[in-house]
């Protein structure tokens, strides 16, 4: 990169800048260095004297973001600052992507909303749609005071953190589940997410994550694209994680008392905190990033294949399924719920549109359904992790 | 009653005999001092013999008891024998009343199941009729060992209990969800229990139960007749049973994240050890024979009531709300998934057939919709206590 180009860009920003290009601080040094007569507290004071005249490229979102527009320019290597602006993006490409399957210019409602409690959420729902019969897609930054409870939770994972009181929180998300009215076409469902807490002075981050998928028909090439690119994404960063994540999600999508997962499975972790915040970091947008060229085919393969009645109550008992899982199992959801003040609508998007649930429902074993049911009771290696 | 009878009676009950007249014993004294040559332990080598001449009257039941029928016969008195047989009565008779409201013979599906850790249960549920589109009713007798954590629950409840091991226990409960397929008709649910627990060689007993409804609908004539038929059962036995029940009911069936009740309550109760165990029974069986009349004069009225699209709407929308109460909040529901081995499709026969989630569903205040909510956010008294 060349030294005038970077003090144009620098200069160029006072009028429009994009947070998303994170080498904006080194311009800025360059742009001292070559002017050479800042000292640190000028900087700054520059610094932020710019940030006030910047603004966010909001067009690139699907509302303005959550926290204010000066306090992220003004703090852009803040991880908090960073996650912010990746899950904002990530939901606008994943909600136009969607959008653009849809025939008829279904589009997305997008709710703004605010907790008194500190941070909010843009909840994005797209109802009714001819392909996409309930689409929800969720960011959320939120900050707060985490209950004791909650702590004492954390403590039994290994968080070291002081017992029996409240501690200051951050939490940034993005969680969406897709449910597409072709039974032919899966749920896909998929949540990443960047923790901080403080505890006697000290901050502690992590981030957690997933993306699984939740078939109605089996299709082997279906599940084998799906999975085969969730593992290029982790496949980046550390070839452990995909094995190690694949079955983490096998184990925690799991409906217990029917003995049956789900659906097939993806990946799902917690509490990562290495190698570095910044590779983590990477990991996780990686795996944010994947989703739209893991499940879009699959969208697009399938959203005009043929069905009937059968299919459809097939898939509806499937919903019944889901929702047992999310309303009895789900951590999530689960700890959504039971906070206080918590925005219902948005934890319970979720939820598909339509379900069913049949006594004594049986399928014959070499049926469609079946063989479904097979995977789901058995989940399987879907690529070769040798 | 005259003294021959009685001897004819106890005579012809060795060729059939129906446990459910509790006078027999009684009949039994009769027989001893009229014939007057038996001493106590001959009586009780006769009473046995004699048990294993008569039969229980199947035909009063769905299916045969869980427990042996000689094992009823010769322990009549036994409060876990009275349970069994009052339950299995208001099952059938529940059942039988719910047929004869269907117009084209639908019937009850029954399914008798065994546990291998000790009892089992009969299950009867009619699905997809005209009148219902889903009706369960399930008993379940069951014994086996209380693991600790249950233990520990009901040490917090004020039960003296042996903490940290596992203690064996007896419940016999019937439990009923109704789901009728007319948004006028409302759905309702109930559920009668006894339970038994042995610590240090001492036995603790309690019973429990409630009845409440869940109207699409608020019809303020049949709110009141369905809580004036509860109060009237409660009123016979004490009369500060009603308030307190039901204030009890209106705390329980609550979907505490959306500020809205499950419906518009009736009795709700747990922990019953007073007065005496035989009058505990006696208002258990009171709440349970009043099942009936407080329901079905209801179903008759309305099962042919006018209705479109949107009062079917609006039930499925209100069904989504019923899921998630049982599958979030509902105790026994979740003590029942998260006990190992437990019949999942007992548990789960109580989720309607259909069910629907919209995201950000609203009703106009003043609609029929909306005087629903009224009452569901801001639960009312329907009969006068003073």
């Amino acid at each position: 990169m060349s030294f005038p180009k970077g003090i144009r860009r620098a200069l160029a920003s006072l009028a429009s800048y994009q947070l998303t290009r994170r080498t904006s601080r080194r311009h800025m040094q360059y742009l001292m260095i070559g002017i050479g007569f800042a000292t640190t507290a000028s900087v700054s004071f520059v610094q932020m004297e710019a940030a006030k005249k910047r603004k966010l490229n909001i067009s690139l979102y699907m509302a303005e973001p959550i926290t204010d527009a000066n306090t992220l320019l003004n703090n852009e290597e803040d991880m908090r600052t960073k996650m912010e602006l990746m899950i904002m993006k990530v939901q606008a490409e994943f909600c136009q992507a969607l959008e653009a399957e849809e025939y008829a210019g279904q589009k997305f409602k997008v709710d703004r909303w605010l907790r008194t409690e500190g941070g909010g959420g843009i909840t994005c729902v797209l109802q009714d749609g001819e392909v996409f019969e309930k689409a929800g897609v969720n960011i959320s930054v939120v900050t707060g005071m985490l209950p004791p409870g909650a702590v004492q939770q954390m403590r039994t994972r290994g968080k070291k953190l002081a017992e029996g009181k409240k501690l200051p929180f951050f939490a940034a998300g993005i969680s969406a589940v897709i449910h597409p009215r072709n039974p032919h076409v899966p749920t896909i469902h998929f949540n990443y997410r960047y923790f901080e807490v403080e505890s006697d002075g000290e901050k502690q981050w992590w981030f957690g994550g997933g993306t699984d998928l939740t078939p109605y028909y089996l299709n082997e090439e279906d599940a084998i694209h799906f999975h085969k690119t969730l593992k290029d994404a982790c496949d980046e960063h550390d070839i452990g994680y995909y094995p190690r994540f694949k079955k983490w999600c096998d184990d925690y999508f799991r409906i217990t008392h029917r003995k049956e997962s789900r659906g097939i499975g993806g990946i799902f972790f917690d509490d990562i905190d290495t190698p570095s915040q910044e590779e983590a970091f990477k990991f996780v947008t990686s795996c944010a990033k994947s989703v739209i060229p893991s499940y879009l085919p699959l969208v697009r393969q399938h959203k005009n294949d043929d069905y009937g009645d059968n299919e459809r109550q097939w898939q509806l008992l499937r919903r019944g399924r889901y929702v047992e899982f999310n309303l009895i199992y789900d951590r999530g959801t689960k700890f959504g719920l039971y906070t206080p003040g918590a925005r219902y609508e948005s934890i319970l998007m979720s939820l598909p549109l339509n379900a069913r649930w049949e006594y004594m429902h049986t399928v014959r074993p070499n049926s469609k359904e079946g063989k479904l049911l097979e995977v789901l009771q058995n989940p399987k290696d879907w690529v070769s992790t040798a």
